[in-house]
């Protein structure tokens, strides 16, 4: 998870809402990305999509067999419909995304029971470190810090 | 529509599960896709995502407003994900996914209350074309044609 918030950092760097994530197989990392929606102006640049994308780039496969994903904000529906779809079985992410969390909070995409794959998740790990990264890049960009 | 489903015979053409999807913004095609996952070993190439990407770099906005997207079949988790995300206004899809559609079948993520984002859904527009494309791709595979 410290990769991965060190990828949330790049992300706060270029004022982007500071959200990393990575891609870890046979314990190396495989694929890395952090939030760049705002940069490169696109709607699927969340760091989830980038990290799978380098990961399925690495494997040669839509498969990510075996890999586990960490990320720092729990995923929001189009992130989750991604791990299910390159069939990641486990998730590991910080904290939870009450507007939009879609691995438990405000419904659990990753373990439907309709859909062909489903994960495992853990959450809460360095909840606090990644859930401040986000209420002081917030609290900055209202200008109150 | 039609062009989408000319975006699926691409598809089809290359042996992949024909799925086509259009963007339309000023009655002009701004983003064009078909699914591709077994030709770029990639997770994420869906019609949708590759369409919506396109359009994104045409417009050099992450926000798809005033825009509407037709797809031949409903689309999955990641895909509904992705059209919330970009803020597309509405959605015309052809036939119904019963395995995995979100917008309408199995669960509706294109009108969920919560998300920042809701969408105008249009279904069964040239529905048995659409249908017949798929069934018929999928009976050439079991080698009964």
């Amino acid at each position: 998870m410290n990769e991965a918030i060190a990828e949330a950092r790049k992300a706060e760097a270029l004022l982007e809402v500071p959200i990393g994530a990575v891609v870890v197989w046979n314990n190396q990392i495989i694929g890395r990305g952090h939030n760049l929606r705002e940069t490169t102006l696109d709607p699927l640049a969340h760091a989830e999509l980038i990290a799978i994308k380098q990961a399925s780039d690495y494997l040669q496969a839509w498969r990510l067999l075996d890999c586990q994903l960490f990320v720092t904000l729990e995923p929001c529906p189009m992130c989750a419909g991604a791990i299910v779809q390159s069939r990641i079985p486990q998730v590991i992410y910080g904290t939870t995304d009450p507007k939009a969390g879609c691995a438990g909070t405000l419904m659990n995409l990753l373990q439907e029971e309709r859909f062909n794959h489903r994960v495992d998740v853990v959450s809460g790990v360095l909840q606090e470190e990644c859930s401040s990264m986000l209420t002081q890049f917030f609290r900055r960009l209202r200008g109150k810090s």
